[in-house]
């Protein structure tokens, strides 16, 4: 097969993460080797993902990123630094425009590389563009490469982004673990994490146990949440010591399906009711049911954003991945993501696979039950051998007026 | 005067912060170099502050402490290694037992140095505890440590334990303000700080101000919040850009001095109504009058026990005061409050001083009108030009299984 040669584009997708920008840097350094090799001419970043590329929004990535300084800062910068969108591609049946908009641009620019970083939604966008460029005889290497701080895309050891999640995770409860410690009275600290569907960012907050900080109890989206076991839960933890930190997903649900943030809700001061949320409702449970001093807090943005807590393991991933991606479409793979494997061995070590994308838009991966106690309201050893690797390493990012550099595309 | 010879003690009292570990550390420092000039002998840490003195649970800190890399691990360890406690003592006619039973104590261990690490209500222990001695001719020296992220207390130019908050503050700010900038859609996140009666950690957020990373706009208790204002505030900054980041202290009152967090309530599944805070108040607000994408994050208690991003300069500070606390004392001071007087010089710098107790406990030192800006609605460059040398630095804490490393006492 020859070399495919043009040009190429890279979008970033979805919400944001820590090593998103790291996962960009990666291609750019892997496209700018494949310019050294007469590969790939120009690269460009499209604004707002596949948004900004109908518009024709387009930025010169070699220009912007000219200095192997703004690459290491655009590598410690939180976030989507090309912007994002949460667009999903119709089919194209439904959508023809769309389509013929998308393949008049790539000819227009004569772009045969098309990389786009994100999760589950973006991943379906990698299969319907590959597709449809496939039976228009255009030809083209559409890969994409994975990013979510869920963890949840199937086929993948783990995604870039969760590490750096994780990380946050840990180090906070760690770090709240000290605070609630320092008074002796009877208290219940709750803290929401985020995941809707799957409960590895939850399951992070379990990570601390191997220094004797994790929370009492964790509970996952994976199993039914029993409001009487939690109630007895936090009584039979409250033994044991005064000062009691529950870690729980946004995304719990009661057995018969609802989510337990829709059982509390917040009434404005027009009267207007929004729901509140896991942790909210479970602070209601615990002052109606205990009458002990209770607070929830919600992790928030901070989960998919705190940079400067980023795990080196987790960006060196990203950066690799962003690389082989490029490595991979030069060889001829098309509809694929690029996957992380992890070696069996005694050491952690992984290597980059691609799969193809079939396999993995739209899919969902669980938390699986091995890795969650048998009563349901912790992580077991293996589930903490599989997350420690991956909060292993610090970052260094370049600090200006005491705080971290970020690299920002107007 | 004569060196007065014997033990000491030191206890933590109050909210946990970041630096009133490091502080400790500087007692136990200060205390080790007057132990070789044969002046104190043990030094005491005791448990949950006057309350663990009064139960006579006391550690030996010497010997807690007896190695360089436990103080390190110490400096940045979050909270109170040695407990806290929120007790007032009664003036001492009130309830004489008390403080017959401190004095019974102190004498018991041939204690002549009492050192409190605390904010307002820790000063007011200090000056309660002083006047007794002195009046019972119990010759001792009782020193007052300051430490809050509050920043609000009397008499020293800024407090150890905010310079840390607050550069948490300044570098989560930093981080969300590149999250909410991925889409293009018009959106509010407003972000709740704490500071019930004094803004100065809300004003923190205005650090990335420097780097063009600082939020729309900025609301502080000092300054009555008008709600019309407000409204027609988010539209102005609308219009500038989509995304809207407003940074709001939890203490903002209404004009007719009702806290805006009251004006909201949270019920739950019980019918049980709580206040949802001055976040979730302005939110609805947001919703109600301009129909927009709005969200509110509260940063909770990381603002107070975010170690692994503390400031360099907070916690060589913290140290130096608690170093300085044990000089002052040995050379006669008591009744007084450590303080940290910045020089006035081109270059930051500080020196420490003294200040009588008496001009500190329980007063509160408020935000200058001149570091708000006429709107009431940001800060001013003299604001930010205080501010900015208190988050400057970077420390670096021992890592251990990706997370930092925290000292405890069992």
């Amino acid at each position: 097969m020859s070399v495919l040669k043009g040009n190429a584009v890279v979008g970033q997708s979805g919400g944001p993460t820590a090593a998103i920008n790291a996962t960009l840097s990666g291609v750019i350094r892997g496209a700018l080797d494949a310019r050294k090799d007469g590969v790939i001419n120009t690269l460009y970043g499209m604004k707002n993902g596949i948004e900004g590329f109908l518009r024709e929004d387009l930025v010169d990535l070699f220009g912007t990123f000219d200095t192997e300084e703004k690459l290491r800062v655009l590598e410690s910068t939180p976030a989507a630094v090309l912007g994002s969108c949460r667009r999903r591609l119709k089919e194209h049946e439904e959508d023809a425009d769309t389509y013929e908009r998308i393949l008049e641009l790539l000819r227009k620019h004569n772009i045969r590389y098309f990389f786009y970083i994100g999760g589950n939604d973006s991943m379906d966008t990698v299969l319907k563009l590959s597709r449809y460029a496939a039976s228009h005889d255009y030809e083209i290497r559409v890969v994409g490469v994975p990013k979510t701080i869920d963890n949840d895309l199937m086929v993948t050891d783990h995604t870039p982004g969760f590490g750096s999640a994780a990380k946050f995770v840990a180090t906070t409860i760690k770090e709240i673990r000290r605070d609630i410690s320092v008074y002796s009275v009877k208290a219940v600290t709750i803290v929401e994490i985020m995941g809707r569907d799957a409960g590895w960012l939850t399951a992070a907050a379990a990570i601390p146990t191997v220094t004797g900080d994790a929370p009492d109890l964790i509970y996952l989206p994976e199993c039914p949440f029993d409001k009487e076991r939690f109630i007895s839960d936090v009584k039979a933890a409250m033994e044991r010591r005064p000062y009691v930190l529950v870690a729980v997903s946004e995304g719990i649900r009661f057995p018969d399906g609802e989510y337990v943030g829709a059982s509390n809700s917040v009434i404005d001061a027009f009267g207007h009711k929004a729901l509140s949320g896991a942790g909210k409702a479970l602070e209601g449970i615990i002052k109606h049911e205990l009458g002990c001093k209770v607070r929830s807090i919600e992790l928030n943005l901070p989960q998919r954003c705190a940079a400067h807590i980023a795990s080196l393991c987790d960006i060196r991933e990203a950066l690799d991945i962003g690389a082989a991606a490029v490595l991979h479409a030069m060889g001829g793979a098309t509809a694929v993501m690029v996957t992380i494997e992890r070696q069996n061995s005694d050491t952690y070590a992984t290597t980059i696979g691609v799969a193809n994308i079939a396999d993995i838009a739209n899919g969902v991966k669980h938390v699986p039950r091995e890795f969650i106690n048998e009563a349901a309201n912790g992580i077991t050893k293996a589930g903490i051998d599989y997350l420690l690797p991956l909060i292993e390493g610090e970052v260094s990012p370049i600090y200006e007026h005491g705080m971290p550099k970020h690299a920002v595309i107007d």
